[in-house]
């Protein structure tokens, strides 16, 4: 077995409940991991006590769900997430999940042994992850403050394309134009794109795209993929959705339903009414207040850095900040720093990929008052 | 690819949905799929509904849970399903899951791809299917009537073992003299058994072991898999775990662990609130209660079809019955008599495997007056 060796947050973990263990006086806050703080909106609530109520009546009790998801929330998704975006899917080219990370974990099944996938650099490590497990030959493109976080087309020839956008970990974005250039590289090499659309809902500017099928030609030639986790703080709940297109040059569609009515039995009712109610008004209202939480966050934490003189990237339409670390510290050095000296973990940005040396990921998914603190702290030691 | 050509389940649906849309007015009663139809019980709903209040509230609110699943639960799991049996696993051995299909469809993930797997014929079709898919060699054991449906162990050299009991399909089960003679094979042989208990809560009979480690041995050769969907009726809420003991001779345990927190996200933090309700003294006597019902339903339906001469096995420990089709009729043959004369929905056996031609599954799963309505039929037409 050729497993990766580490998993990244794994060993963030272990270092940070190592410090807690030697100071456990130390108040440690976490701009770490990408999880969220702020509780389920009520509309999601009252759609998991509605479900609840259901499953404990003869009546309305649901067993086995449909594999690929209950017609009720696929045809919320066709409709909101992409009907009013002008583009046309079919709720059959939709599959609800347990969230995209075990999606994006487990599609790769469906590619042959000696595809070769591009990946940007840094990159989220489930897409290396998982390819390196199956023993696939990865090429990397960097993204870089000089090439404004812009990935450069492979050289060389590629299978398949992960693309993340806003992206994980740098918070930055592709254009329509940028984005286009790789679905045109996709449709002229016959590869395949793996749109990785997570982070859409914090969206705040016109030219950039929410859905990879927004660009012509997308659907011939990419996979997007969504979640509920960070657009309405699902990271407990577990749901999220995979857009297979049925025009797709090879028949994906029908390999990812065998492939999921073979491994998978679909997603708790109780989640997929849950997700369900995030379509509606009161839902839609709700989760955007939120998001709006935590990019006022972001906002606040682009600023105090920069006015200590640090660079920071990302952060207006993603919620996560790439920040360049001070006095050529490598990535590891300044996450040190800031976990012994103020107290705050942040993910050290070598751990996404090489090009992320001399940068850590900082989350604004924190709660205000404590992101605040954390951010006065890191101004005390710089 | 080579994916498995078809999916019984999927078959099965097409045809009865074919059958409905030409014959509207049918009343179609379904002893087919093994899907339950009685609601959750109260301690469970409870649960469900404390827990979506805990996610609505800052202070109670939870992210991202373990990947291997909540300490509560594990816990819970350990107390209840192991050390009351007299079985010591630790905690860690313990990894929660979104469900049995999912963990025994992923984890031939670990096994090499040279491995030759051995199964029983006929066969919960998950255990093969996903080895198709990987390209292992399948070697099938036959049970059948004439060996009392326990299976020999193999001629050749095997490497990985699926056994599923109680039996899914046949409804059959192995004493513990029977189990402990593939321990045994698996020890001296090398091999690696996973043990598929989903159907343990159905055990009535004190010679029946209810876990493969209550054999000597078997932590150090066999990894275990549970569901909840048959002990409390949680086929729409997802969850179950799977026992991979830290003694194995490979560190399956780290492997698996490694796999689940790279291509996972952990379950639902309700679903586990919910299975940890179970194990509360109100939980264990209200699924008693659910798993007695289907039981009685199993008793009437074998004291009725043996009482118009068709020969029946299982139900006694099981909630299937193993049905030997009258007349010398096909499993699809007499598939299709029901269908269109009782207006009754069974499973072929022959789609369990070649062994299982002659005969057909019924599920104790049904409504009980329904489940009686069912039987009339059957009675009339022979």
């Amino acid at each position: 077995m050729n497993l990766a060796s580490n998993y990244l947050f794994a060993d963030i973990a272990k270092k940070v409940q190592a410090f807690k263990a030697e100071n456990p006086e130390a108040d440690v806050i976490s701009l770490g991991i990408g999880d969220v703080t702020q509780p389920l909106c009520s509309a999601v609530v009252e759609a998991l006590h509605k479900a609840a109520d259901e499953m404990g009546q003869s009546a309305t009790f649901r067993g086995y769900g449909p594999e690929r998801g209950y017609d009720f929330l696929r045809n919320a998704i066709v409709e909101h997430d992409y009907r009013s975006r002008g583009i046309d899917i079919d709720a059959d080219e939709v599959f609800v999940s347990d969230g995209a990370k075990s999606d994006t974990g487990n599609f790769q099944e469906l590619l042959g042994k000696d595809n070769i996938i591009a990946v940007t650099d840094p990159v989220y490590p489930v897409y290396v992850d998982s390819n390196v497990m199956a023993g696939r030959k990865i090429v990397k493109q960097p993204c870089t403050a000089e090439n404004g976080f812009v990935p450069e087309l492979p050289k060389e020839h590629v299978d398949v394309i992960y693309l993340c956008y806003p992206n994980n970990p740098t918070g930055t974005t592709l254009s329509y134009k940028e984005l286009y250039r790789w679905v045109e590289y996709a449709l002229q090499n016959n590869a395949l794109i793996l749109y990785d659309a997570a982070y859409e809902a914090y969206i705040r500017h016109d030219n950039v795209p929410h859905s990879i099928y927004e660009i012509d030609g997308a659907m011939e030639c990419a996979v997007e993929f969504h979640s509920y986790s960070k657009t309405a703080g699902f990271t407990g709940i577990r749901c999220g959705y995979t857009v297979v297109p049925k025009t797709l040059p090879v028949p994906l569609n029908q390999l990812w339903s065998r492939r999921q009515c073979t491994k998978f039995n679909g997603t708790s009712y109780i989640s997929q009414r849950a997700a369900e109610a995030i379509y509606t008004p009161e839902g839609q209202q709700q989760i955007r207040a939120t998001i709006g939480y935590y990019m006022k966050n972001a906002s606040s934490m682009k600023e105090a850095l920069r006015a200590i003189g640090i660079q920071v990237y990302g952060g207006d339409d993603a919620p996560y900040l790439w920040v360049r670390t001070p006095y050529g510290l490598s990535s590891w050095q300044f996450f040190e720093r800031l976990l012994t000296e103020a107290h705050v973990v942040c993910t050290p940005g070598v751990g996404f990929g090489p090009s992320g040396e001399g940068f850590v990921r900082l989350t604004a998914f924190g709660q205000s008052e404590r992101t605040k603190e954390a951010l006065e702290r890191i101004k005390q030691i710089f």
